[in-house]
């Protein structure tokens, strides 16, 4: 088990590297005029909880991405009384650990997908994979959300052909605003409480979709990197992110409990975009 | 019981005509350089509610008001089954009626305060009258604090002495951010389920928070109307209407009662801020 719990935290840990230095190179690439500043470096920001662990927010705000938060963790502990019932083998045991990374990106350019990825293990008297990634463009591009489903249909399809429909429908439903009757972007993959009893294979799917989407979101990217916008597009952009906003504090479950769970809110809430507008109706 | 329907809901009308007029009359009166545009005038925008009843939306996006939101409604039907428990009066029979104000104005300058108003009367087998009113400052200032409370205090003391300490008390616990740790701003009243027994005594009660918050708010507002703002006090605000997002999406009690009910989307969301940031950690 120690090993494990090892091997999936450096994993994560690996991944947040790469992703730096991949989010930094685009940063330095970007050649439009309207990317007004110096290409932006991520800064490192440790934390430690109190109860158990900690983590490693790594917080860029540059000039391609307005604001793009890269964390990992590593937590344990005990869950308190009130979601001990709630979480799959804490029932008996509270204790618990978890390790995860999490990506939420908000772009400069409103031509340029807003992306979320998160995946984690779980470790209480189960233990569990879960996490997703799903992309919400500003100005939604059919080709785009074809290449977004089609790398993570592959990837899923190199572990279990029932995967992709499994994972894409639950993400379709789960982001998803009711009291706008809209869902949040163009979904994606979603997954929780995944054990096939095979945890070689559980680990490295997690790996894979981890790799999909570092290659996946960077090739999306550049296809609009240096794509001219309106003010107009800006428009769009501010209030979309609204929506997001709306998403992640009424419905999302990992905010949520992590609020009420004493997460660091400062990474719990890295999320929230940079700017965001709400016009009067 | 039609009576006091009616004279409650013609009050709350009422109120949004003074006060549409109050606060287009502040628009005209700022003479500040920063305040870059024409002064604003009210947009009414009239609503149906499926299901029985409707409102009115006033909207001003103007230079001294970024985003006012002066909403009137008077809506009647039946709770749904999730609801009923949770309303006095409505467990055994679930048709309501309900009429109210509410007033959310986000202001240009970072030198006036936010401010949220809100007053309803509401029937079902039970009959009372609800609300409150509070203030945000995005920069403190001591005297203008010391002079919302004030007047509440007084306002409430001319119906009931033990009023002010119990109703300021309620808004303390209320507007609290847990997962900050911080106060939404300095307070003001919350009250609830108030029926004393008299209901014109009530009523008058509901009215004259209605006039006191018409006389006060503005008070305040030309009081640091024509003082020029920095850039760093911009950003100041701007983050401080991140909080209170935060509030309203993840705890206000109206806010997700009216979504999770089928109420006026555009209506209940009016009170989000326009423009808004979250910068990162």
């Amino acid at each position: 088990m120690e090993s494990k719990k090892e091997q999936a935290s450096q994993w994560f840990s690996a991944l947040q590297r790469d992703l730096i230095n991949i989010f930094e190179e685009i940063e330095a690439e970007a050649t439009h005029s309207q990317y007004d500043k110096e290409p932006g470096k991520f800064r490192l920001k440790p934390w430690l909880r109190e109860g158990g662990g900690g983590g490693t927010m790594a917080i860029l705000e540059g000039r391609v991405f307005e604001k793009a938060g890269v964390n990992v963790s590593t937590v344990f502990g005990e869950f308190s009384e009130e979601f001990r019932a709630q979480i799959p083998g804490a029932a008996q045991d509270p204790r618990f650990w978890a390790s995860g990374i999490s990506v939420v990106i908000h772009p400069r350019s409103p031509h340029v997908p807003i992306i979320h990825m998160n995946t984690r293990m779980i470790v209480t008297q189960k233990l569990w994979f879960g996490g997703g990634t799903d992309l919400t463009p500003c100005i939604a591009i059919e080709k785009d959300t074809e290449h977004f489903h089609e790398a993570l249909n592959q990837t899923c399809d190199g572990f279990d052909l029932t995967y992709y429909e499994k994972f894409k429908k639950w993400a379709d439903e789960y982001f998803y605003l009711p009291h706008r009757q809209e869902p949040r972007g163009v979904g994606g993959i979603f997954y929780d409480y995944l054990n096939s009893g095979d945890w070689e294979n559980d680990f490295n799917f997690t790996q894979a979709i981890g790799r999909t989407f570092a290659s996946l979101y960077p090739e999306i990217v550049r296809r609009h990197l240096n794509k001219s916008w309106t003010d107009s597009d800006r428009k769009t952009q501010l209030k979309k992110r609204g929506r997001y906003v709306e998403f992640n504090l009424l419905y999302d479950r990992g905010t949520m409990f992590g609020l009420k769970t004493g997460g660091n809110v400062e990474a719990i809430l890295m999320s929230l975009p940079p700017v965001v507008e709400w016009p009067g109706a």
